[in-house]
């Protein structure tokens, strides 16, 4: 019987534990421990983890290569807050805030080097593909962040570029891991492509729905609503929004934000005001459940399709924050 | 007959110039290219070559190696320079000032990452070990760089600890660049450790070198003398004079780079009139020869030595601006 969701946490939460550095330089290694026990769902080891399971692979054996995603997703947060000026990552001060920013760059580095020394412990006759997965799933994530910076100056974005931008900096990572995953369990270049597919899709669909609880989610649940909006960010809702307005309500979806007689309250309300009058979070609802569907249904395709397949599906239900 | 220095470099030159990287997004890749056209010795991949060449193996097969420590070397440069707020680097502005701190980060991310790439094609029996040792490089590396920094806000750095950074940010990569060499040329475990230990002499004999020159250069030869001393720098003979130093001469080693009413020449003028007093040129030099000879007499300790080992004879040689 493969394992639950649950239980391949739990697993990797242990293995995660005996994550062992230098203790000097301090500022050097320090930083790698403070992010790698900052919490967080683990969802790509996670991912990578249970796709080895389901395949029929060894779980223990994939331990090293689920340590290089987990570490490589970290690194990529480390720097992002540098790029972002951000002061907080899941409650606590950044690496960035708390050390300042040489120390982010070279931390975020050793960690980096630190993710392919796991890496480099992955099954020796596999080694070469896993590492080729993972520089192209690596680069992908870079090349996402670039857009994403990008289109902070740029005034047309289409939801074509949009949804390419987020499948490299979101999707990418998943669907990574669940093919690095496969590789490692032996499974045949069909099953490859589709369980990539799966992760592709999966990843989309939860992007979008972040992006739409930044203005719609339940602020009884914690969630800060507006946050993106009041940055003036780029989101699947304001991207649509811009796509579907007139020059007028263009005008208020790009200046809205920079208003500076305006409340932030009233500055998310104006923007939302023009979400509905547009039809955007409808839109947006469609996208995250096409995506959705088509991430499971990709799976009933798989040649282990059947018992084999609930885990990955219940890691889908979860991560969407979904039942059934 | 075994390759000379400069055939050497110039089919790694071949190789390079053949280096690509996806068109978009540009502010990730441009920074990469524009970093790796911009000169320098290549002195790592040559190193890592001429030492296949030695040991007999394939210096076509090894080309993938030596191309990712010459990435990871301009990665190197391209972060610290970051660090460092430098704003040239090769006589060309540096992609921090070109293109602003955050391309510099995720560029050079990409570009360790792509580093990576590169390596990932070396023979595959033996690309396990090869990770290995090039991991474990990198971190010594990064190490070096956080001593480094360490040591600007500290009081008191011991000569032992001074060459120990020195070993990390300097040696490393041309240790780690020989070893991966012998290892891809199949050498024995002995020749292994010998040459490792041939690299990190003449690193530290290079590095050394360069402290000395900084105070002792010729202008003449385009040198632009006391950078160091105007930055403050720990350097070989700051640190061996400030051991030396009674507790006013200490006082004038540490604040005269700070002080306000003297011009640049007058700032140098005093520190080297304190160098010379305390006669740290004549150790610098002692150091110098004993590392630079101690290079050269584990070559001839290797199984190939003889004519196989001429040619890296020559590369230590060149290193040090030494016609023999």
């Amino acid at each position: 019987m493969a394992h639950t969701n649950d239980e391949i946490l739990q697993v990797f939460e242990s293995a995660l534990s005996r994550l062992q550095t230098p203790e000097e330089p301090e500022l050097l290694y320090a930083p790698i421990i403070y992010s790698m026990s900052g919490g967080g769902k683990r969802l790509r080891p996670v991912l990578l983890l249970l796709t080895v399971d389901a395949f029929g692979g060894s779980v223990d054996r994939a331990m090293p290569a689920a340590m290089a995603v987990e570490l490589f997703h970290n690194f990529t947060l480390l720097h992002d807050d540098i790029m972002d000026n951000a002061a907080m990552r899941r409650g606590k001060p950044s690496v960035y805030a708390k050390w300042g920013g040489n120390v982010a760059i070279l931390s975020g580095d050793a960690m980096l080097i630190t993710a392919y020394k796991y890496l480099a412990d992955a099954d020796a006759d596999k080694l070469p593909r896993v590492m080729q997965l993972f520089n192209n799933m690596a680069l992908e994530v870079c090349e996402g962040q670039q857009y994403d910076m990008d289109f902070e100056q740029k005034e047309e974005v289409s939801v074509e570029d949009y949804i390419q931008m987020i499948e490299r900096k979101t999707s990418a990572l998943l669907s990574g891991s669940a093919l690095i995953g496969a590789t490692l369990a032996g499974a045949s270049e069909d099953d490859n492509r589709k369980i990539y597919r799966f992760a592709t899709e999966l990843g989309l669909a939860f992007q979008l729905q972040d992006d739409m609880l930044d203005s719609y989610g339940d602020e009884a649940l914690g969630k800060k609503i507006g946050g993106d909006i009041l940055e003036g960010k780029q989101t699947y809702l304001m991207v649509q929004a811009l796509n579907r307005a007139n020059a007028e309500e263009r005008e208020a979806l790009r200046t809205t934000h920079l208003r500076k007689e305006l409340t932030d309250a009233e500055k998310i309300a104006t923007v939302k005001a023009l979400y509905d009058k547009l039809d955007v979070k409808h839109a947006a609802e469609q996208q995250i459940e096409l995506r959705f569907e088509r991430a499971l249904s990709v799976l009933d395709t798989l040649s282990i399709a059947g018992e084999r397949t609930l885990h990955l599906a219940e890691f889908a239900r979860n991560l969407m924050g979904r039942k059934r």
